[in-house]
């Protein structure tokens, strides 16, 4: 199976669906995050189980969300991915009370595969472009 | 020539030696910035003479520059790049006066190739890191 059908799996039931326990088939048994600007878990090795309380935890603020694959490119172990995040805001956050109001977000991921499973990532996002879009929300 | 090849030599020549004029041997007469959330020319299609505007407009600010690249995934026309950016802020940004400080910011960027030229990207950038650190500076 190429890398790309495992990660669009991932992303469609992982992150899209909210499958948290879906995170078994799709993860090798240390995750790490080498690099996510602005994540709280940068720069962490984590168990599966620890990822999936990394994903509980930043879902939250958004449970209705999904990840549209831009484009992929993969190459060996590896496999880049440009994607759209959309979210509807429902859950708070520090600073910014829900809105329900619906944002969205650019960003590209860098995945490393082993053994057929992602073994991890290193990250760049648009987080100031988010948090314009829930300060606006909030003033208007 | 692969295209990393090429990629390797536009980041080196163009943005980390300030060589404006070199960007005649790597881009396509037409170049597209078909996302960049952040970049004054997101959207737009420039010519060379318009990318080598943009060029110095940007790097203004950070005439000391460097890009190096962190990893690197190719696949036919597509290339995808992450990589780390340091500078040192030698000019003024509007509301942050020059403080001769190094910052750094991480992004990825997919590059699409056509004749060998670099058409365009579509790009990811961590600005939100920038502005912190740019605050912090100002503030210290």
């Amino acid at each position: 199976m190429p890398h790309s059908t495992t990660l669009r799996a991932f992303f469609n039931e992982v992150w899209n669906q909210g499958d948290v326990e879906a995170c078994d088939h799709y993860l090798a048994p240390q995750y790490s995050i080498w690099s996510d600007p602005g994540d709280p878990w940068d720069g962490q090795t984590l168990s599966i189980e620890g990822f999936k309380a990394r994903m509980t935890q930043s879902r939250t603020p958004f449970p209705k969300q999904a990840f549209e694959i831009v484009a992929l490119v993969e190459a060996g172990s590896d496999l880049m991915v440009s994607w759209t995040w959309t979210g509807t805001h429902l859950g708070d956050i520090p600073g910014f009370p829900a809105t329900g109001r619906a944002h969205s977000m650019k960003g590209m991921t860098h995945y490393v595969f082993e053994d057929g499973l992602i073994r991890g990532h290193w990250q760049a996002v648009d987080r100031l472009g988010l948090v314009n879009q829930l300060q606006a929300a909030k003033i208007s």
